[in-house]
């Protein structure tokens, strides 16, 4: 067993000067970091299937765009790429055998210091068969207008912060609800995202997904659902679509990089019939990327 | 120099086993811990002024209530003003010296775990005496209606969690506006509070503050603000106000345990007058509490 694997990037002010392999059992962070003082850092989660990380590039270009939206030094990709790769190496048969997760965590560091605080973390990503049977889904109230990404850029939406603690609270309320999952929706009606998915819908024959413009996360596993759709010549649309279309549509998802795409069965209890035939395939073809 | 102090609340499920003293510059916490990989964890701020720790029932009691809205396992009390009060004596004659502050964090602890981690961290508060003779403020928007503490109880609003990067990206925006601190006002047009702080307002004579039943947090230090007033027959209000009415105010001051109050002298780039004599006055009171 040679997972998980940590490796933390050691910063000399915004440069990485090492890349460390440590005990992920024994602490690492300090009780004067940012990240966990004020969750004031951003991350990312890669799946790995057969030991090839998915959508490499999207999640560095994510972690970059995060890292700007809360002014963090701009983490160098080339470094992050091979610390990732490094650490699915030093996985060795374990990321062939089984899927993994590659967490990427960058916070602001130590307060009064000048160097932000990193790491890669690689771990058996558990069994997701579960939720890729299908999943009962909530939909709870954001509390933000649709538009708030435009007017209000310090609520920080569309940055993948460490500041979760409201996703996980909704979370919990959905299994008070009886629910696996969120969908949550703008103050205005609008589907914006999941706490930890990208939500896509099919609309009269078209695979419609949320726009980034209205604050929610370029979804990483969402794009690679539209660009293999696409493949199979099938409409796709970005656009802003109410909860009552939702209500409506024929199939929805919930797409993210563990467990790359989860049906949804049921809607605020209401039960959603869905395409459980092309969601096995399209299943089949994510994992094969 | 004994301090900072860290004092470690050892838990075994939701129960402390131990109190031990750590070294704050060495690494305490995990990779795992949900605390920096999902901000899932709540926190205190208390003021030590001439070795007292202040408001410190209020703060314990705010502590419970943070943790009662994450569904955090209930913090006990005495565990922790025992640790505080220790902490406070290990710093001994620096106690005395300084202001000092006492930083309490609870998170949910390690991912897959069964124990929240908790600590008591003492060290010295730095200097006050700018933000005590004024500070210029800019109102930003919070995004949320003034009523999502009852609509959405998800949102955590009223609950001091770890997850303040929003806080944070607020008083970055505040910079770049040329000010020092944020009121946060609700969709709504209501004042809300500081990012780490609570708003007082004079207004027509009444010293006025939002209620706790918006979302805001019981303000500790506000609360004295407020008994020291009516020990002097001055009327105090707890009522929503609007951001007209802020900028009416004859004075207004943010409320926090480290600076105790910090009269606004500018507010959206306008001057307020501000009462500096009642100022001072009140603020050696709340520093000999």
């Amino acid at each position: 067993m040679t997972l998980p694997v940590l490796l933390m990037l050691v910063h000399d002010g915004s440069s990485v000067t090492a890349v460390e392999e440590r005990d992920p059992a024994l602490p690492q962070v300090g009780v004067l970091d940012l990240g966990v003082t004020r969750g004031d850092g951003v991350f990312e989660s890669i799946g790995v299937v057969g030991g090839r990380p998915q959508a490499l590039e999207a999640h560095l270009a994510r972690l970059v765009r995060s890292a700007e939206l809360l002014d963090l030094p701009r983490p160098d990709v080339d470094v992050w790429r091979s610390a990732i790769l490094r650490g699915i190496e030093i996985a060795g048969s374990e990321a062939l055998e089984s899927e993994l997760l590659v967490k990427l965590v960058l916070t602001r560091g130590l307060e009064g210091g000048s160097a932000p605080t990193g790491w890669v973390h690689v771990f058996d990503s558990g069994d997701y068969s579960g939720d890729r049977a299908g999943i009962a889904v909530v939909t709870l109230d954001r509390g933000y207008r649709s538009d708030v990404a435009v007017t209000s850029p310090w609520l920080l939406q569309g940055a993948k912060t460490l500041s979760y603690a409201v996703n996980k609270a909704a979370l919990r309320e959905a299994a008070r609800r009886g629910a696996d999952d969120v969908v949550f929706v703008s103050s205005d009606g609008i589907v914006l995202e999941g706490p930890n998915s990208t939500v896509i819908a099919l609309l009269d024959g078209v695979y419609v997904t949320t726009p980034p413009s209205l604050g929610v996360l370029e979804g990483t596993t969402q794009a690679a659902f539209f660009a293999d759709a696409e493949a199979r010549g099938a409409a796709v649309e970005y656009r802003a679509f109410t909860v009552e279309e939702l209500r409506r549509a024929s199939a929805v998802w919930l797409a993210s990089s563990g467990r790359q795409i989860a049906p949804v069965v049921s809607l605020d209890g209401v039960e959603l019939s869905g395409d459980p035939a092309s969601t096995s395939e399209t299943l089949k073809r994510l994992l094969a990327r």
